[in-house]
């Protein structure tokens, strides 16, 4: 088997073992015997399995950030858009690799800080591509001055947690589950009352 | 020491142990060495693991759900307020008891699924207590009408992972980062553009 074929299987075969055992309860020994492959055929790719984790986190991460710089490039100028092609991107990045993403978002603590550092810069890349698209969108006075830290870090626990609580057989489908999710950041559970100009404003909801 | 500190202090040690090892490395005999007890001393208050696992998240999510109920029901009669009240006393909780809700958000999974199930209803229970507030807002027009089940799930979201990235040392204090989530989920991001209309609608200033 080419050597590419059998990293990409033994980082397959490491990512769900951590995603179901936890990257602390996993071995070397078993990883090796579940990829079909000896202890030294794993120590060929990796030096530990800490690196194992290093690498899982670090291809996931990339791989997260240039989709969403992809959906956001490609949507054209107005912010609103931009992060609504984002939030799709996102989501749809996150049912195609869950496992990768569970690592990611739940097991990346057990690197050393030094390892987490290459991760921990992508992450704030991503963090910054989502702040930039919402400070574009106060300036031009699309967005309410909400603070964009907060309101970016909400959106990927958001995003990042859908595996958590749903359920695709449910009510809502993937789409529409999305949708809701842009209506909810993009407009607010406070919006009727300032829609339905007549009425007053119950005290603390004014605009 | 009196039983009942004896399990408290059991409780802490073993959430400490499964909230910095995971629950799967954690082991028996480390908790009973951590907690200065022989092993047959653990064993006097559960039965295995797993049992104390569940104690953990079932007392933890009983403590989060009463203070949410007790904050709604002391918030008055508007639903805004009594969402509010739920966030600040939900984020309030998760500050005094991060360990234990890092394991019950974490490590409820490494719960059989029968034992998982009176957890799950409390954390049901809870749901339903922040969808009938949002609900209770969209029949009166004070909020719109996003997907209850959508925007409790995310606000959990946001709410059960401010560990992983805010710091309590930054630019926010605590009592700012909740305002700001209740500014971001009451009022959306994109209120301004909106807002501005009303303005221009000389009825949207009718008081």
């Amino acid at each position: 088997m080419p050597r590419i074929a059998r990293w990409e299987r033994v980082r397959r075969t490491a990512a769900a073992l951590f995603a179901r055992n936890g990257f602390a309860a996993a071995s070397v020994s078993q990883l090796a015997r579940q990829a079909r492959l000896s202890k030294p055929g794993i120590y060929y790719h990796v030096r530990d399995k800490e690196e194992l984790l290093l690498r899982i986190c670090q291809s996931t991460m990339t791989a997260l950030l240039e989709s969403a710089r992809t959906a956001a490039a490609g949507a054209g100028p107005e912010p609103a858009e931009q992060l609504r092609c984002v939030i799709r991107a996102h989501a749809a990045h996150y049912w195609r690799h869950s496992a990768d993403l569970v690592i990611l978002f739940g097991q990346m603590r057990y690197l050393s800080p030094a390892r987490q550092r290459p991760v921990v810069a992508l992450e704030r890349a991503y963090l910054d591509l989502v702040r930039s698209i919402l400070r574009a969108g106060q300036r031009r006075g699309h967005f309410r001055r909400v603070d964009a830290t907060v309101a970016a870090f909400s959106l990927f626990a958001t995003l990042n947690t859908l595996d958590g609580w749903y359920d695709p057989r449910g009510r809502l489908g993937r789409e529409a589950l999305v949708a809701e999710v842009e209506r909810l950041y993009l407009e607010g559970l406070g919006g009727p009352t300032r829609a339905r100009r007549g009425r007053r404003a119950p005290a603390g909801q004014s605009t």
